[in-house]
């Protein structure tokens, strides 16, 4: 079948999808801070939301209307404001955003999800909000993607989006994705349950599919996109994605489980970890994007909790902003994570140069490692022993930037 | 009873301590890198070592030691190479290096231990290390306890001891120590288990004890001192504390579960305890110390995974550095801890200022926030609930010199 891929794509490829962005007044810095995405027709939804306990006032609401199985027509994004911890006042300014939204677009409120994004415990300045929202309710056009897609960041330098486009039963259809980071980034999301800076992400299709099954879809692309990426190590109040398919493409309804699911299912994935690896290049700070390979574990998840105690350690980052090839930071790190495993059976490679054999250097001139991990994006190997287990992560470097970005926020 | 403390005391301010330090040219920049303590009669011993799966060559030769009970005439230290996975080669260096202080002092090998520091995955230099043996042998001193401190150290800024005094049925008793960091610090220790850039203490005193005895405070004083910090949150291949004792103070012998332990006990944590908190004080890059205080969970052990959480974000270490009273990222870091609370139920202080009621903040101005936090000591007290469960961890923030010490490390 045929597939393409564009990373110029946006929400707006799919059918009957428009958006904007436009300038609410959130920002410090007078960028664009508030987005809204409309689907012509409602649009069956499926969403992950943060395992945070501090869920912000927005994922609540989400959370009521996903639950619900209910269709959604649009979706209002500030940034700025996280719109966590702040109570009740909180609870009420995310609804009056859906409220409003629904009253400019002639919509029911309860077919707007509202995401958040910015300062936490700082309550929302309704009166910018609600200037902002009626600009955008006249803003919005099918060319809007774009607009959208900047209009969602805060730390990020530059927006992040995409789309694809396959062919089912001779209708072709659209999958679009915009996304935002760059900072507290280690998202943990289950289907339907809370978000935190939060990565927001919302994925738009023309596709005709099941509600069922755009959330099976959804669910099984997170592990392999979003909930393998790892940037500072820090879990938002606030992360979101959001699906939404308003079957404009006149494919029969693709059902659970059927051959068309698992193709559509290969384009979703694509544009969820495309965004989620432009969100690790473009994490705060980030001048190396690092995919972690951990194998030979019993099983995945020893696999996975190595990669993170890795990804996590402070050492390992530095190192790497550092072109530093100081290997045995890798191996500590390894060896406090909790997997038990023999020392004495571990391998490493740095882009294919083996670094680590039987636990112990190799003679690869450490020049040629160093140069290893000047590359932008590098590759990192880790075999523990004979076990069948293995888990992937995408992360990245510590650089002086990230701590000049976090120790002066307040934006 | 009379206890003093005397921040200028070292490990040999205990009767029948000999110390050095001198330079064998393991570093790169020339400074002591070659500590030696020495007691004029065997020593009672107790040790606890990392947890790290990757015990370096020296924590396993101490192991084998301590685990048989034997008594101790000396240890011998070196900065500037970690001894660690370097295999069967780096076995018979931490041998050969007890071997030689053995013949120098005449002494049986098994009553030497070692200790290494520095880079992780290089082989020792046995020709420096055999050079610096032989000439610390001869300058061992009772006035060698700062030459000593001074060559343990590797990233610090300056060399950690002290010591206190008290009297126990009318002998005066000594207790003096030592100790190094300042990255890959968040030591896991457990009795007579293995260690990681570690952190190395060593304890001595002149006090008449059990070695149970010894092993006791040893055990009981760990978890609120050493085992209680977090620098960066990396767990190092070799972190050691070890605890001599000479009896020559000639008191009654202190047994386990005395009075007599009790009193003494109260001492020794002291030291730790000082000493654990001069580590955190001259981390890598710190310019703030933080003493998180959580409170309110079920038990001790949530309250324990809340505070690593917080002490281990990125997000809350560099806002720290920044004095930016962005408490959403500490609400959020124990929000994705695992434990779970009631956010409506969390109250946080900063060096005893309201900023969080019921989890939303209050209404002490910005300013008086941040200027809460320009202190160079800061104290944070998190309550997630009523619960009787807390815990301490001293931690630090992360600067700009972090990265810089970390990215180029090399030494």
């Amino acid at each position: 079948m045929a597939h393409q891929f564009f990373s110029s794509g946006t929400v707006c490829t799919p059918a009957g999808f428009q958006a904007c962005g436009v300038k609410a007044g959130l920002k410090q810095n007078q960028q664009p801070d508030l987005a809204l995405l409309y689907s012509e027709v409602p649009a069956v939804a499926a969403a992950a939301f943060t395992t945070n306990l501090f869920a912000a006032a927005p994922v609540i609401w989400d959370r009521g209307i996903i639950s619900a199985g209910q269709p959604v027509r649009a979706v209002v994004v500030n940034s700025g404001n996280a719109n966590a911890c702040t109570g009740e006042a909180g609870l009420a300014a995310a609804e009056a955003m859906a409220r409003q939204v629904a009253d400019e677009l002639d919509l029911r409120t309860r077919e707007v999800l509202v995401s958040s994004t910015g300062r936490i415990g700082v309550q929302m300045p309704m009166d910018c909000l609600k200037a902002g929202i009626s600009q955008a309710a006249r803003a919005l056009s099918s060319e809007g993607g774009e607009a959208a897609a900047e209009a969602i960041i805060t730390t990020d330098t530059r927006a992040k989006h995409c789309a694809c486009q396959l062919h089912l039963a001779g209708k072709r259809i659209s999958i679009g994705g915009m996304t935002k980071g760059a900072g507290m980034i280690a998202p943990r999301m289950r289907l339907c349950l809370p978000p935190q800076a939060t990565m927001l992400a919302y994925i738009t299709t023309d596709a005709r599919i099941e509600r069922e099954a755009l959330a099976a879809c959804l669910g099984s692309s997170l592990d392999q996109s979003f909930n393998r990426i790892i940037v500072d190590g820090d879990t938002s109040t606030n992360d979101t994605v959001i699906a939404l398919a308003n079957g404009l493409a006149g494919n029969p309804v693709i059902r659970v489980g059927s051959p068309e699911a698992q193709i559509f299912q290969a384009s979703f994935a694509e544009v969820l970890s495309y965004l989620a690896k432009e969100m690790v290049l473009d994490g705060e700070g980030v001048t190396h994007f690092v995919e972690l390979n951990i194998s030979g574990t019993a099983n995945d998840s020893d696999a996975r909790q190595i990669a993170e105690a890795i990804a996590r350690s402070p050492l390992c980052k530095t190192a790497w902003f550092g072109h530093d090839p100081n290997w045995g930071r890798i191996l500590a790190a390894a060896g406090y994570s909790g997997v038990v495993f023999e020392p004495a059976e571990v391998d490493l490679d740095y882009q294919g140069l083996p670094i680590v054999r039987n636990g112990q250097g190799t003679d690869t001139p450490e020049e040629k490692q160093s140069a290893a991990l000047r590359e932008r994006e590098i590759r990192i190997d880790l075999r523990v022993g004979s076990g069948e287990g293995k888990f992937t992560i995408w992360t990245c470097d510590l650089s002086y930037d990230y701590v000049k970005i976090n120790a002066d926020y307040h934006t």
